[in-house]
């Protein structure tokens, strides 16, 4: 492979675009998911790679050393490091226990619910190797249950299926409950990504919770209750979640009962946009307003439609900030970085007539780790604006 | 004044720079921080700014009603908002309560430390309306003492002088006790900058004592114990605080008296670098690293040379983090921006033979608002590597 691209991959870059490297009869015929060693242009072995001639990243790197044999005890290794630490971070077994790249696992993420795990085999490469990673993760976790969750864009990309499984132990019966922020949370594991859970907001739920003492609040785009309960446990005075999934509206109650403040929450099954609307013609006023839609530009061809959107969601939930109240905007677009994300929001609260300065800014937390390397794209966002 | 620049200042950009206003000899002959209308081409008011002919920055936007009267009462309004959203965040009056700009008095800081509050005028028209501001400043917040910091280096930008001094009350006797994250720090607030304490670091304090449970810390660059006392608050084994100012490591010692921490906690006064390779070479390890350097880049002249020492630091820094050990880099440089940052940072550690990916990044408090339309040029950083 070429010079540059070859002091990259030295350097901790870890991956070659299909462009990068010279693929010979050979090597196009390999399955996907095929381990090799990397070479550069000297045929200096760079290490261990899983190949996947049907992805734009041709290759990633597992293992630096070319050396390395990717069986069980690789995986307990990479798994037993990035489970210590979590294990330092919480006080409870509820977190992203891998995130890819990160964590020496390219393309897998696995979330752990207490007892019960969920893997997203997201490359070719785990995908062949899933049963020694499964293993693995039982050894080192103890957990009792494997789901698999095949449902994330990514797989598409690597030429794998859509379906979803039992890795391990019996699925759990009902929704899981989960204690983030002393609220209590149910996700339901086996229902797909509408219904899950996500830790990825869990830093910036606790901010607005100290945001939200005494408040009337307002969680838009609330999937389960995620702002919404974060902020009631922390002494809001009212919740109104706002969501287009009545199964995940129906957990949010549910998780609200379990928090022991189903009286001071309400939910709104409906169109965010629509309900916003509806929401300003009623005059109605929160000292809190968190929206946290899904990615609405997941791709660079959607950049500008995304940044559209952003900004009709701030016109038009500012209006709904009561004077000195707080509007938390999130995006979880790849394709948005923060300063035109920022710019986007900043856009809509001047085109509803408000302005105000930015408290806080957010990010996924820390059990969510990025490489250096691609840190540019973080993906996650949260911004805090008072005003 | 031309027509996109007055409409940035309808959309709440806060400055006009020299070049951009049409300073008639009237107007040049205004003293520093006289207050006047701004007016756009077409002679419609925009507020009321205060005018420096002296500084870059020849206008700052007050209010945006070009009615209002800049008296005791309009700066009663400022801070009591500016208050509000402090008494919301933290259990106690130890933060900074107004940020310039983003809290509607620009140029103005105010670090409140219980019964004393410490202002930075940094511009004109604060300095001629001071005793205004003391008299509000002792009616919203009910300090007895009000002292004036003027070691700032924007005064001289704004042709203000450097004297510090009494503005209300008595100056403290000795250092005055600041809580936060569970330690006990100490500030010296009338020695200046040096011995002083700043808040903006907090929330990455906070980050820190949960990676530093059980662990054994470096704080370097540590000033009076910032990140050292909170890591020792959280758990930590040990905490060895490096700092060339020995002022400052005998508050920091007081402050491990104070918290109850003084024999987990040791000192040594050097050049930081000269320590750190001190440290290399002794073969010491810690599984938690902190560098929270000076500004090396205080200006875009200085950003390559900066970068630079940036680089050098995480270098010398990386060596002595243990394997799977934290390093924490700070940056206070307003002209080095987040990626460069990183690279610098990521560069530093692999010439150093270390790699990890990014747990965490760190920024400012949310007691230190900032407008959006400056946000670009958010100064504080903090990122966590794990290596």
């Amino acid at each position: 492979m070429p010079k540059a691209e070859a002091r990259a991959i030295r350097h901790g870059f870890p991956w070659v675009y299909a462009n990068e490297m010279v693929l010979d009869r050979r090597t196009k015929a390999l399955e996907p998911g095929s381990l090799a060693v990397l070479e550069d242009a000297q045929r200096t072995a760079l290490g261990v790679v899983a190949v996947n001639p049907l992805s734009k990243i041709a290759a990633r790197v597992l293992d630096a050393s070319p050396g390395a044999v990717i069986d069980e005890a690789w995986f307990e290794k990479r798994l037993a490091a990035a489970q210590i630490h979590r294990a330092l971070l919480y006080d409870a077994p509820f977190y992203r226990l891998v995130h890819a790249e990160a964590d020496g696992l390219p393309g897998v993420v696995i979330d752990r619910f207490g007892e019960v795990a969920v893997i997203q085999p997201n490359a070719a490469w785990a995908e062949r190797h899933l049963p020694a990673l499964v293993a693995a993760l039982v050894r080192v976790t103890g957990v009792g249950t494997v789901l698999k969750n095949a449902a994330g864009r990514a797989r598409a990309l690597e030429g794998l299926d859509a379906e979803s499984g039992v890795l391990a132990g019996a699925a759990p019966k009902g929704p899981v409950s989960v204690r983030m922020n002393g609220a209590t949370y149910m996700a339901d594991l086996t229902g797909g990504q509408k219904t899950g859970l996500f830790y990825d907001q869990r830093e910036s739920h606790a901010f607005v919770q100290r945001l939200a003492k005494g408040a009337r609040v307002l969680d838009v785009f609330s999937h389960v209750g995620g702002f919404g309960l974060a902020a009631l446990a922390g002494g809001a005075e009212h919740a109104l979640a706002v969501d287009g999934s009545a199964p995940a509206l129906a957990l949010a109650r549910e998780g609200a009962e379990a928090s022991g403040v189903a009286e001071r929450f309400e939910t709104r099954e409906g169109d965010a946009f629509a309900v916003l609307q509806a929401l300003g013609g009623e005059g109605a006023r929160f000292e809190v307003v968190i929206c946290d839609p899904p990615a609405f530009a997941p791709s660079r061809q959607a950049l500008d439609a995304g940044l559209r959107a952003y900004e009709r969601v701030a016109r038009l939930a500012a209006p709904l900030v009561a004077e000195s109240g707080y509007l938390v905007l999130c995006s979880c677009s790849h394709a948005v970085d923060l300063a035109a994300f920022r710019a986007a929001s900043a856009r809509g609260i001047g085109k509803a007539g408000r302005r105000g300065p930015l408290v806080w800014e957010g990010r996924a937390g820390p059990d969510h780790p990025v490489l250096p390397q691609l840190a540019e794209t973080g993906y996650l966002k949260a911004l805090a604006f008072r005003l």
